[in-house]
């Protein structure tokens, strides 16, 4: 019965399908590189609502409801859902979920709260706690930064090594699809089924299944500059990545990509250096989340992208779409967060962080290893 | 394979072991009715530190601490902590367990904290991704006070109906032990078993299991008083309540004791009442967290305790002791949690709230049912 994998992993019995998934933008990352890719792009800030913090909900919910829809799943079939974001008391999920009325437990891991909900949706499908999980997220340039940093309106001065809050929401949907389900979906969708074969092979879209997780540890080197948090999340992402590979007996190179999720070009640097030393590469298929949602220099964004959803994101627009096209077969997905508060950097303390790994494989893939 | 029972709930194949658990309280709370029960009571509300939230989290790392110790576990035994807190992005939780270095997930359901980290830490035990997980939460009225309400400094009057928030931490080692196991420790401490046998039966501490959870789906009836949160809770307990009851098949009087988070005593009598309205009668078998915590009138409590460690203090203290020692075989207990924040308050949004279930039972007791 046990589903443990070296010192800190879990390996699925049954890999859990990544059912469907969507993901929601705002304006500055749909002009990126990426946002043609989007699900939708919103380019009122306030997404029709009073203020920031109800925009990012309407974000979030309507991530969620955007996946639920692609995935076939009508809200009183969802189980359980998962959320987080960065706000104090996590509100943009609260009041973005509430209408939906789905079981809910909210997840905090700031940025790496993709892989936190994932995790945990992904465990309780597994274990067949929940038929349907949810897994969102959301975060927003204009409420982080009055959380975090400054007002907008004291147009204060950015460092280069300052990343910038991505606005948005990414959900996914995960569940396990029987085989009696499957069989009355081909049955009653004959046509449709007897038309998609015709298409050539390769168009097929594959399905994507959770295969394993790593749970993160808190790790503290020190730093405390809120503006320089790849700093403080290299060393997180570094430990998870090293452990997954010990915990799955595998090689960096077994992955097609290796994702983390916002660490922006300096802490990349750190990443790379901290893995070298310990003797893993993984300069030739590492990814991180942050300097793919903006083009940096064109967008001014600094050192990159960062918050909940920007690995939620790139997520759903770029690394499932890899998967899904057959491009990739394996990856390790793996969202950081830097865990502060503007109490705790106000005390002058130090900023924790963790960083959570999600294994994600074609379907079918485990079979040919 | 499937554990979901009725709408919203979980029952275990194999109930998942309370291994061991600790209360970590104030000065206040030690000097409550159930002071002499507490673990460890801390005079100094900084704990040492340097500030409030420094201090909190050395309640959460005690009270972890504790638990483990109790447990006969070490730290590196522990495969995933789920920790929760009143505070923006949950510095207590984060900065409290990074120390310990065991695989964390951050939960945040205000102060029905409590209930989502057992939830989640005993589906982790029972699907077979953790072996020993540990479920802690904390609050602190110097803390809280600060985030959600007014500076201690400014001295402000409190109305009646305004709950205090509990300075403290519980913490829960849950696992599993496996036959094997339990036979060695058995032969190792052959003496010390016959010991215990010459002792009389109705003094043998009896073992606690966690049989099924309800996750909480978010309720708002929209009240928006901070110094009124047992009507923002009472509509979630309720809820969760009623589903308990639908989904494992039961009546209230099948449960010894169904035993609220921190509705305190005005929202005690709306729960009641939204109860009776639904023609279940809790009135003889409902104890509510927040008003056994404090001697409410020479405390001047108010409406009574209130915060993530209210519930877990008085679980700990009070509720487990009473099913370790036979008195009660069965209780439901739903954490209560009210979702706000000062930017929502401030934005006049209203306080959703949410409610988890979490069905505790004497060892053995299944089997007579």
């Amino acid at each position: 019965m046990s589903r443990m994998a070296g010192k800190q992993s879990v390996m699925f019995d049954r890999p859990v399908e990544i059912l469907s998934h969507a993901c929601v933008a705002g304006k500055k990352e749909g002009e990126g590189p990426l946002g043609k890719k989007m699900d939708v792009i919103v380019e009122d800030p306030k997404f029709g609502k009073g203020n920031w913090e109800e925009g990012e909900s309407q974000f979030l919910k309507t991530a969620c409801e955007i996946a639920m829809r692609k995935g076939g799943r009508k809200k009183e079939e969802v189980r359980m859902a998962f959320c987080g974001d960065l706000l104090g008391q996590m509100i943009a999920s609260s009041f973005g979920i509430k209408d939906l009325g789905i079981p809910y437990y909210g997840v905090y891991g700031a940025c790496s709260s993709a892989g936190a909900a994932l995790a945990l949706a992904a465990m309780a499908v597994e274990g067949g706690f929940a038929d349907t999980a949810l897994a969102a997220c959301s975060s927003h340039f204009g409420s982080a930064e009055k959380e975090f940093r400054f007002p907008l309106g004291y147009g204060n001065q950015r460092p280069y090594s300052a990343t910038w809050t991505v606005t948005g929401a990414g959900a996914f949907l995960l569940g396990s699809r029987p085989e009696t389900r499957r069989r009355e979906e081909v049955q009653k969708d004959g046509k449709k089924e007897a038309g998609r074969r015709a298409k050539p092979a390769k168009k097929k879209k594959r399905k994507v299944k959770i295969r394993g997780i790593v749970t993160g540890k808190i790790k503290d080197y020190g730093t405390a500059d809120p503006f320089h948090m790849g700093a403080s999340m290299a060393p997180a992402a570094a430990d998870t990545i090293y452990q997954a590979l010990e915990d799955f007996g595998r090689v960096a190179e077994d992955f097609d990509c290796i994702a983390t999720g916002d660490l922006g070009t300096v802490g990349r640097e750190l990443l790379l250096d901290l893995l070298k030393k310990n003797q893993v590469d993984v300069r030739k298929n590492h990814v991180d989340c942050g300097m793919e949602i903006y083009s940096t220099k064109e967008q001014d964004a600094h050192a990159g992208g960062s918050g909940c959803a920007c690995s939620a994101l790139v997520l759903s627009s770029l690394l499932l779409p890899r998967l899904e096209s057959g491009e990739w077969k394996r990856i390790l997905f793996v969202p950081t967060g830097a865990l502060l508060s503007q109490v705790s950097a106000n005390e002058g303390r130090t900023i924790p962080a963790i960083a959570h790994g999600i294994w994600l494989e074609q379907e079918g893939e485990e079979e040919c290893m």
